[in-house]
Order: structure tokens, then C-alpha cells, then sequence
């Protein structure tokens, strides 16, 4: 694999109701966050309409960059479902019956003696070379193909049935492929410090520990009652090298927020769920 | 301009905490929204981490392809706030103390007699060429260039500063180069009807009625209790010609509901809000 590639992570949510803001998407952030814990680094989260060519550019830029790409969307039986179509163009695959996934979309519709559609069919036409993902909260399977030098997974757009695949049948997969690492998270809400006051010495912890991720969010007003929730995220094999790095962390800077006449609301440390 | 970037729009949700999915990125769905209601027809939205080229790559991208492109995130005063360096580099333009800006900034702080440092300048520090937007909510000054032939604008990542700077000062802007185009919106819940049923209907309408946009959405168990809520959105040149196309539409969708025994639940139609 292109070693520019390992351990990067690219997620594509389809749909036009995305694009035309109908709907806020929190599929992206969970798998972001499941992603993140897995040890992947998410580099790109890129919303696209149900346009054929766009969805396949898209794939195809993803692919090129990182290990693990997921979409998420597009998957059901109507017209504007065409992520299965897209992504056999953009890996040059041919989309054909799978048995198993016909057999899976069957079973869901024989349950209610409802017929085998064109529209039903459709759902279990994958590209060559991939594997079904069971659903069981809706109709439409998933797919997950492994490519040389990338993994590329299908998840419908309902957060349940998304949800549901990766915890059941993706995550598994992953966890064997990810990269091996450890997180650990130490926050702290600070009141009565702006944010520019700290962020010079944010900055010179973020220099000075490389490996952890340290950022500051505004949640009150900067001026009448800033409130500071400050997060230290580490990462690297070992546990408890991680514990320790987060936390001494989160302690030099409780300790700079005291020095500006902060209060300390809340401490705490975890591996984050 | 170039043709194929008119009416078109590109939003680029900025910042790390994205990309870990610490946040569900709310701004992108609202700013889509008020886009499409403005006539824009938003292609992408590309969340991008705290990271200099990448963040260059797709603001370079957006602008070769839209000419609408708005980012949101980094404006503020830490490290980590890379958004200015960033579209100061990808269109070409040092970036330059900006008077204005400085005003706004230097007025936020002196409020609470805080004095300028270097993290409070640095938000002043704007691409050539750029007005700063003021921000009634918080301290960082928002951004708009206007280049030959896209509109670049850059908001701040926390949801009241974006949404008052867009209403107050980008809305103004972009509705007097916006495509004319009005909007009205018809919905219907369908019950008892599973999605697969319906949708050769629903394509067929797509099909017929290319200017009107057909959706429907599984709210409820697809064989259980199914529940769709269809939408059509039309758009035109004349209110009454868009009216009279998604009543038309959504009334067809109806009577074939009700055909295959499905329960109409509410129907509504309105410009979208």
C-alpha cells in the first residue's frame, strides 16, 4: 500500500437532501468518532448530491487517498440511489446480481408477502468482488469491497441501519486493519478567561507535544462570560503512556488558567466512548 | 464568467473537531438551506482539517468549480485557526493588517480593557483585497472577496456569528447576484405504503417533471408500519408557475398512495422556510 495512504480515513455522505440543507447530518460525526477510536484519521468528510458522475468523482478521489473510505446514502430502491453504480464506475467493477444480498433482500420482503420488484432487485445488484453487509433494520444491504490498497464500504443513509453495519460487520474488519493505538481524552471548562488570553499557551503546548491534539472551544461570550471547554486528545500505543501525556497536559494548563484568575469548572479524564 | 460555475455553490466547513467528530457540523445544513432558497444550487460541502494545504487544495477546488464558495471555522485568534493563511495562499493575496478589521477587533477588547497581543491582531491580518464582516456576537471578523468570477466568503465556526454575519452582511450580497428563482415546497406522510412500493411512481414523476425535485424519506419501519414523508420542491422563474407544479405533482403522488392502499396523513404545501 501507498504509504501516504495507511491509516487515513475519507467519508462521502450522498444525497441531495444534504445539499440542499433538509437534513443534518450526524451520520458523519458518529462514524468520524468511531473512526478516530479505531486509530483511522479522518483527512475528509465530503457531502455529494445524487449525481452519478459527482458520487464517482468523489469514490475515485477518496480512493486515491486514503485507506478506508465509506459512503454512506444512496443504497435504497428509488432512481436517485446510484451509489452502488457509482462506485462499480469508479473502481472499473461491473455491477451484477449477488446472491447473497438478493437472498437478503427476499427475506425482507417475503416476511410481508411483498413481491421481488425491478425496484427490489436493484438493492442486491453490487459490483463484482464485494460482500454484502446485512441489514437488519431495513431493506438494503451494505457492501464492503477490499480493494488493493483500500477498503470501500456502502452504508445506508439511515442512521439505525449505518449504525447497526459498522458496529456488527465493519468495525470487526477495521479493527483487524487499523493501525494499533490508544486514546486517551482529559477536558476542563474554564470560566472567566477569554480565549485569546490562553491561546498563546495553547499553542506552545500543542509545539511542544506533538502527538496530542489540544483545542479550545468558545461556549459562553468572550467577553461578558467566557467559558472555555479545553480538550487534550492523545494518542499512541500505549495505554498508559497516553494517560499520562493527557493528563499532565490538562494540568499545565488548569494550572496557566488559574495563573489569568480562571475558574476551574469541571476536570476530567477518560478513554473516550 | 464561466458558465458552468453560475448559480452554483461550495460550502467548506473548516476544523479538526469535524473531522474527530467531537461536533455534528449544524452550519453547513442551515447555510445549504438558505443558499437554495436564495437560487444557488450547493454541489459540495467538504469538511477539511485544521491543515494548511489541505485547506488550500479545497478552497482552490471549490473555486474552480462554484461561484459561491463559503467556508466556515478558524477565524479565531488560536494556533490552530488557519482559514485567512490559507485563502490569502489559494487565491494569490498577502495577507495584510486590514484598518477595518483592526477597528472591530481593537472595539471587542477594549470593551473589556483587554489589551491587543499578537493572537488578537492575527485576526485582523486579512487576504488583499477582502472586506472584514462585522461580528456582533464575537470577536473575530468575518471575510468576503469578491473575485472575477466566484464570490469567496469566510465564516466564523460558532453558529450565532455565522448566522448573524450571513443574514446581516452575505445574504445582502449574494441575493443581488443570485439566479431569480422561486421555491415551493409540497410535502405528504404516507402510511402503510413501504418506500420500494412507491418508488417506480416517484421516478416516473422525477422523469416527467425534470424542473421539480421528487424525495421520499422512510420515517418508519419499512415493513412494520411503513411512514414516507414525500416531498417535492419545484423552482422557476414565477411563483405561480412553481405552485401550481408542486401542488400538481404532489396530488398525483397522493391518488397513487392512496391506489395502493396507503393512509395520507398530512399534506402541506408552502415556500419553504
Amino acid at each position: 500500500m501507498s504509504l501516504s495512504k495507511k491509516g487515513l480515513a475519507w467519508i462521502i455522505p450522498i444525497g441531495n437532501e444534504l445539499l440542499i440543507g433538509r437534513i443534518v447530518d450526524t451520520n458523519s460525526a458518529w462514524l468520524a468518532r468511531r473512526l478516530t477510536f479505531l486509530g483511522y484519521r479522518v483527512i475528509r468528510i465530503v457531502k455529494v448530491p445524487d449525481d452519478l458522475d459527482e458520487i464517482i468523482e468523489e469514490v475515485k478521489r477518496g480512493l486515491g487517498r486514503a485507506e478506508v473510505v465509506l459512503t454512506t446514502g444512496g443504497l435504497g430502491p428509488t432512481y436517485d440511489d446510484k451509489t452502488l453504480e457509482a462506485i462499480a464506475k469508479a473502481t472499473g467493477k461491473s455491477l451484477i446480481l449477488n446472491n447473497k444480498a438478493l437472498k437478503m433482500v427476499e427475506e425482507f420482503y417475503m416476511k410481508r408477502d411483498l413481491p421481488m420488484t425491478r425496484e427490489r432487485i436493484k438493492m442486491a445488484m453490487l459490483p463484482e468482488g464485494s460482500r454484502p453487509i446485512p441489514n437488519d433494520v431495513g431493506a438494503a444491504p451494505g457492501v464492503v469491497i477490499e480493494l488493493e490498497d483500500s477498503i470501500l464500504a456502502s452504508l445506508p443513509g439511515v442512521p439505525a441501519e449505518m449504525k447497526s453495519m459498522f458496529e456488527k460487520t465493519l468495525q470487526p474488519i477495521l479493527k483487524t486493519r487499523a493501525p494499533p493505538k490508544k486514546v486517551w481524552e482529559c477536558s476542563v471548562e474554564i470560566r472567566g478567561v477569554p480565549e485569546s488570553s490562553l491561546a498563546p499557551f495553547l499553542e506552545e503546548m500543542a509545539r511542544k507535544y506533538p502527538r496530542s491534539y489540544v483545542k479550545s472551544h468558545p461556549k459562553g461570550h468572550e467577553i461578558k462570560e467566557p467559558i472555555l471547554d479545553v480538550r487534550v486528545l492523545s494518542s499512541g500505543e500505549e495505554l498508559n503512556e497516553v494517560k499520562k501525556m493527557s493528563e499532565k497536559i490538562i494540568d499545565l494548563i488548569i494550572k496557566e488558567a488559574k495563573r489569568l484568575e480562571g475558574r476551574i469548572a469541571s476536570k476530567s479524564c477518560k478513554a473516550p466512548d
